[in-house]
């Protein structure tokens, strides 16, 4: 590899581990505002997400730049398709955590029902997954791929446990059906957040060791609430 | 553009319009599947998946190839890269797909509940989406690609008018609440299924007249339901 292309290549990693703290501050954010009926914090994470959007694209110009430039083939245009990827997966969180503070802002104006307890537990699985999903990339670190995906198998234990708990919110009370439903959804893009994350840790399987993981989830993780 | 480049670049085209045909039809047989309480025909989706997940390894190493024999720059270089990123939103779609599968087999145990009128309507524009979507991006059309966002708008629509109805049925009866959730979480499944189309005409209109809207989509569409 050209040392050119190393420096760049170097950039390109600083610049997706950024955009992923911004995504995981987001999602804290989203959560937090959820819990608090903050909708004032609710609102900064939706007008937070054009500085993340600005990242992205930055990010995916500059690959396509990089691909214009050096012309790399093999591993480092693997490398190069990969981020091209793990940015789009990262721009969805960043909607999705939007999609979080928008349902945050909608539950404020509702009467208040019981928050699961198993909700903070999920948010913290899937901000500890965005992070070590992009740990895992840059590593190389195929181990760390993998723990992203028994992780998985965690958040969507805390899901079914938050499903159940808001069925029996909304079987016990007719009024909180329309509250329930709101963090029904949020909690439904939280464990989708999860999911691209995985998604992630799946391409750095595929990269390093060539195996095709991502089509397999039942290899990885089991879903029961799909 | 050489001659081979060209041959490559129609190949792919292809292939993706191939794959996409494939996830219509899945979304479709999904949809049935839940209207009619058909586990047969909802099985034969969640099958049909690994043919999905193949053809779309099967074009993102194309694109790989084609980068690396080719080396194309400027425009031939952004559609390739605009290729690897609808591969990956009809994939997602295929995934979305065997979800909405997999709720028709659990609203299949559970006691029947009326299924909201509008979800056929969601469900064909939907799959029109899709197909515009890649119809867009192989003119390239962005009139076309406009269209897909002006849908979008008919998909929330359908979405609020469910997500209302689904609300009434849980009031209604707390024996329904499973089943109505099964239902909600469908109808959110094909609503993603309508984004990631989005997604792709966005890309299409960014390819062919450079504006980026992907991230401004209050100028195109509205979201009340997020």
């Amino acid at each position: 590899m050209s040392k050119h292309l190393q420096r760049d290549l170097e950039d390109l990693h600083r610049g997706i581990l950024a955009l992923a703290s911004a995504v995981e501050e987001a999602v804290n954010g989203a959560i937090r505002a959820l819990q608090q009926r903050d909708v004032h914090l609710a609102q900064q994470v939706v007008v937070g997400d054009d500085a993340i959007d600005q990242q992205d694209n930055r990010i995916e110009e500059e690959c396509l730049k990089i691909l214009a430039l050096h012309q790399p083939v093999a591993i480092d245009l693997r490398r190069i398709a990969a981020i091209l990827k793990i940015n789009t997966d990262l721009e969805r969180m960043g909607d999705l955590a939007t999609d979080i503070a928008e349902r945050a802002q909608r539950l404020a104006e509702l009467p208040p029902i019981p928050v699961p307890a198993a909700l903070q537990r999920m948010s913290d699985l899937t901000t500890a997954m965005v992070r070590k999903s992009l740990e895992a990339f840059v590593g190389p670190d195929p181990h760390q791929a993998r723990e992203v995906c028994r992780l998985d198998d965690e958040v969507d234990q805390a899901n079914d446990e938050i499903i159940q708990e808001l069925i029996e919110t909304m079987q016990r009370s007719a009024q909180s059906t329309e509250a329930a439903l709101s963090l029904f959804s949020a909690t439904r893009h939280l464990e989708r957040i999860a999911d691209h994350a995985t998604n992630i840790a799946e391409d750095v399987i595929y990269l390093v060791e060539g195996e095709i993981v991502r089509h397999r989830p039942e290899a990885l993780s089991g879903d029961m609430s799909g």
